[in-house]
């Protein structure tokens, strides 16, 4: 069987950068060691005035094309994942599709064009609908081309402020993929939950308690799920785990579920008993809040093990140094995650070819989802093409002043006009609405 | 290769109605033909106040669901689509779940929920993600529920508000389908176009006149796609040509289009050329603007003939017998166009068994998408067992006024309270909001 995974990526930052300790913790009069050690994030990405989701997302797709040698003729489809579309009807990528069409001679008029929304978790289902369509036979040799964009902007004071971002991802999935190949085992947790909603408003409404717990009920389910159509995983089964990354602290709770899981029935398990005992077994419980106590005890003791720790620096960490740069960028999250473990792999010259990810996506509302990728002989080259470094150190750094006017200027109950902060180049840019409050851009040179 | 299609459907109405030539033409001073005649519409569909996206789509699931005897473990995907969402992270298919976990027994936490936005193209696009999900064997031999939603609500006094409906279609997507078996072949024609938009907007801004030439020019290029695939088509190789059907009146464009593109260089051609000569070729003609002209006045005389006049009789005419009593519902019109040709085989006892549909989807903004179905044998069995004939007569009839609080009622803007006009019995009905501003829903005996 063809492989079919992820051919090529390419990520484009909101050019505006709010530093958490030294700025907005500042301002708030907090601790900056709450955004540094509690959230572990150091700065956020924010969109420009000129930015929004579409000229992002058209950005990362026009570097990608750009560096593969793509024409429009070579796609077969777009599919755009986002919680922060502006329009009930249009999907975000027929304005990708038409920013596209003024740089590249052809066009995309037999190319379909889609948008899923579901919280975070739509990249991947956008990933996964590619996927499916050339495995089914239906793209005719083209690639497609999923974007993941999204400016996640939280209402001012609302605690998830802090974790703001904003940026796209953009990949290309085709038949044997330089990147990473996709299995076609997945598994799913899922269930209709109440965590985190955005009804008729732009920012969200969340309950990040149980939005939390939401986040770990489910991704256990999916990892159940996954195993029950894959293999019982071990610990060691994978290089790298990208997880969803709201923040980094959510994630340091998510391994360790995950490592708890897996090395259940393991020699790591048996190794670990002499310190901190064996886990505790359902059925030795008298009901399930008996048990789940036993299990929280395991755990606080499990995170403070060296066995964990070196697990989780060699796992889990280094999928994070991204996101502590940048935020939350929803439907992006897990896709810069991936990126980010791959760039440790590159700079530490470890030769990954050939090794597993487990990605762990997950979307409040609330669903997750489990697959396994296979790394690429094309890894290296794809990953070390990529240009966020430079793109996170060119970013403007807001003063906290600045922030809130920008935060304005991006609230669409607002009416603020603002003189941009950087001088766009080579880019799309966001220039207004027109009479029936479409909106238009242009390429500047 | 095993076959993969629709192997069940379900339409559920909204229970109120709009009686356009006796109730709306009157109130708007206006020549009931206009609506009867010039659009084709007699009567729309409208939800009562306890109605709306989740509840239509619940219900049209659960008597899907109850009808083929299925649990939910034997659903593996709820795809939902709709331009009516009232939420901008969390999908209407965790809702419609939540609703169907209250009746059944188990749950879908292991099934993927999903939901796709392209105005009223994203109902075929979801049942071709539920199609290559199936051939990409990620099934585990289960289906895929998919459900097409929508309230197709304008501002008050547009000239859209004619042509408003509300209602969904439920459709289980399988291996071995009873119904119609799908093409792996498809045709797109896509373009980035401002012909229908709702920029933050619960209802449309619509410029009506460049909607319907969008409408006809993608078409025309998804046409052009699929026959590049699959095969140069001849009107008589399809039983049924459902459209995607804003309202009748469209369709009757559509069809004289796709009549003279499949009679180009066959005997139908011929025969005519002594009443109407033959099509203008464009090599024939100077420019673009002189061809088009005659191409138009060609049309104008083939629309007159009888050989277009009984095969639009035959084969346009009954797709539209549903539409003309239930308005527009967007995601949902091409799969009412559908069901409403196979119901006029079935009622006229022509068994179509083996017989091709030519189905032609279309969204604003824009896409069209064609691809072809072949009728299976127990498509009587299932068509026959739809109550939709049952659930219009039932519909209560609302006067204007009654009318204009209804449309009050439904607008987010407004918070206007008011009693319902019919009685739910045996279905779900939202019963309010929760402290994040969730809906909530409850299922009445």
């Amino acid at each position: 069987m063809t492989a079919v995974g992820i051919d090529a990526i390419e990520i484009w930052t909101g050019k505006l950068q709010l530093d958490l300790p030294n700025t907005f913790a500042p301002a708030k009069d907090q601790d900056p060691g709450y955004y540094t050690e509690g959230l572990g994030l150091e700065t956020s990405s924010f969109p420009d005035t000129y930015e929004d989701i579409v000229t992002m997302g058209a950005n990362a797709a026009k570097r990608l094309m750009d560096r593969k040698g793509l024409v429009p003729d070579d796609v077969g489809r777009i599919d755009v994942a986002t919680e922060s579309a502006f329009d009930n009807s249009k999907p975000v990528s027929t304005y990708i599709a038409g920013c596209l069409e003024k740089v590249y001679e052809g066009d995309f008029h037999h190319a379909n064009k889609g948008e899923r929304k579901f919280a975070c978790v739509a990249g991947t289902q956008s990933i996964d609908d590619a996927y499916n369509w050339i495995r089914a036979g239906r793209n005719r040799g083209r690639s497609a081309l999923v974007v993941a964009t999204d400016t996640a902007l939280y209402a001012r004071g609302d605690p998830g402020e802090a974790t703001q971002g904003a940026g796209a991802v953009a990949m290309l999935v085709s038949e044997e993929p330089s990147l990473v190949e996709l299995s076609t085992e997945q598994g799913y947790g899922s269930a209709d939950e109440t965590d985190f909603l955005k009804p008729n408003q732009q920012f969200p409404s969340v309950d990040g308690k149980r939005s939390m717990q939401v986040y770990l009920a489910r991704m256990r389910e999916a990892v159940e799920d996954f195993e029950s159509v894959a293999w019982d995983m071990h610990p060691e089964d994978f290089a790298y785990i990208p997880f969803h990354t709201p923040f980094p602290g959510m994630v340091r709770k998510a391994g360790l579920l995950g490592y708890r899981h897996t090395i259940r029935d393991t020699e790591i398990e048996d190794e670990l008993a002499d310190e901190i005992g064996r886990q505790p077994r359902e059925a030795e419980y008298d009901d399930r809040e008996a048990y789940e106590e036993a299990i929280r005890g395991y755990m606080d003791e499990l995170k403070d093990t060296d066995a964990y720790r070196d697990w989780y620096r060699r796992v889990i960490e280094p999928t994070l140094n991204l996101s502590r740069r940048v935020g939350n960028w929803y439907t992006g999250s897990v896709h810069v995650a991936r990126a980010s473990a791959l760039a440790h792999a590159a700079e530490n010259d470890r030769d990954v070819t050939g090794e597993k990810l487990l990605v762990g996506s997950y979307g409040s509302g609330a669903q997750a989802e489990i697959h396994a990728e296979t790394v690429q002989e094309g890894w290296r080259e794809e990953i070390e093409a990529l240009s966020i470094d430079d793109q996170l150190e060119r970013r403007y750094d807001v003063s906290y002043d600045e922030y809130e006017t920008v935060h304005d200027a991006h609230n669409h109950e607002m009416d603020r006009e603002l003189e941009e902060f950087t001088t766009p180049e080579g880019e799309f840019v966001h220039v207004g609405w027109g009479r029936m409050s479409e909106r238009k851009y242009e390429y500047v040179e």
